[in-house]
């Protein structure tokens, strides 16, 4: 089963079905990827789902009130958390590895702190430690890049996710067709509901104190490009400082999409990570 | 030929022995290894070396004045750079690898200013830009190092190239052990007089301006450890910052020294840089 063609499940989680779908191996500790602001299930690079699929059981989900699960999505990052322990414990895993990127970085690091006996190892993309500056914006650039696309005839995620240089635009281009090969069963989009609650959790990321960082014992990677513009990169300098065992790849010329554009290195580095 | 048995042999550049290790395969672009303030031959991780010799011809200097090279070491970053491109010439290499650790590192940035040409691709291992405070201290952190290291029945290199936690002092045991395994034909120690022109080259540094970084294209790899006091780790993501095309890792629970600490995933990380 692969990225483009994994059936679409749900699970019930407290009353609320939440969509997901499993990639790869059917045994070993699940790899949960946890989505950005806006994301659905198919805004996974199937570069990225397959790479890691070779190796692990691999499992995409949206969280409460995302795509096509029901529910009302939270606006806090806190309450993500528990939506997301109660998703794994709704499909009977103990224990679990997390690649979350940007919104989905943060969430990984409240379950790690909330529940630490869940989580194996982490893999935090484009995200920022809480306290930083620049999730708050998140929705002014989307905006902003809503327009910029329109005007460039461009996708927002050319703008949000990859810099500016020819050889990154490209990298988007490949990253979008990518996201584009799958045709049958796609997600549905997120609601501008979902999209203010995001916002508003994210705006309260930068409110919140990363103190509870340095109480985190698992392995951690943190992985951006050098040039990210939604959570610059020198939150992702600070998140791996504040962790106890973190390692930091930082990829060239490349934004907050850093792990789509250089998929075969990231593959290559989270695989390695995960079985270390 | 491992790095515990490899033969130093002397090159004479412009009427100046400089002495030399050839490590590995016996073609291919070259790999050297340009050494940090107080190193010679012998101050090499033999897992660094010979896990990089599996695929690269490599080869370890002391540049003028240092170990058993002769001549008197300069007390600036530029000479010395000029002094490594004489010893390249020397030996008939048009193109090679670098790996610079510290003052290496810097070595490294300014020969690839001075003679793109020369060079195809960089590690730069606990090292720092022009201008960035840090390496001025270098002396005064060596005498505190080891003065504590006798306090301490330790080894200066305990303090200033690993973190203090329990787990990075043992990494650096097990490193010094590496370190003495080569008995036979081991070289002279640096002088006090290299030390201070090395010293000297180090403030002098922090004077110098970063600006040239920009204009070098070659691909790049940064690499330290998250608690480095010599180079400060930021230094290190400045550094990528600094440079067009360069990919940074920093390794957990590690200081100056994390390339010797990490070796095994430094090598790995190292393999795949160079042959991508």
């Amino acid at each position: 089963m692969s990225a483009n063609s994994a059936v679409t499940r749900t699970v019930d989680v407290d009353g609320t079905p939440f969509a997901y779908r499993e990639i790869g191996l059917t045994e070993g500790v699940p790899l949960v990827f946890l989505h950005h602001f806006t994301a659905v299930l198919d805004d996974w690079d199937p570069a990225v789902v397959d790479g890691l699929a070779e190796r692990h059981r691999v499992v995409l989900v949206d969280l409460r009130g995302v795509g096509s699960s029901g529910g009302t999505t939270p606006d806090s990052v806190e309450a993500m958390a528990t939506d997301l322990a109660g998703f794994l414990r709704a499909l009977g895993f103990g224990e679990v590895d997390l690649l979350g990127v940007s919104m989905g970085g943060m969430i990984a690091q409240v379950l790690a702190q909330q529940e630490p006996g869940l989580v194996r190892r982490m893999i935090l993309a484009g995200t920022s430690p809480a306290g930083d500056a620049g999730p708050a914006n998140a929705l002014a650039l989307l905006q902003n890049a809503l327009q910029q696309a329109a005007a460039e005839g461009k996708h927002p995620k050319h703008v949000l996710f990859f810099s500016p240089t020819a050889r990154s635009q490209e990298a988007a281009d490949a990253f979008l067709a990518r996201l584009n090969e799958r045709t049958e069963d796609r997600d549905a989009e997120v609601t501008n509901e979902t999209i203010g609650a995001q916002a508003t959790a994210l705006a309260k990321w930068e409110q919140s104190s990363p103190e509870g960082l340095t109480t985190v014992r698992q392995p951690v990677l943190v992985v951006n490009g050098d040039n990210d513009v939604m959570t610059p990169t020198i939150s992702s300098f600070n998140l791996a400082k504040y962790l106890p065992n973190a390692q930091l790849s930082i990829y060239p010329d490349a934004g907050h999409g850093a792990l789509f554009q250089h998929h075969a290195l990231f593959v290559e580095q989270a695989l390695e990570f995960l079985s270390a």
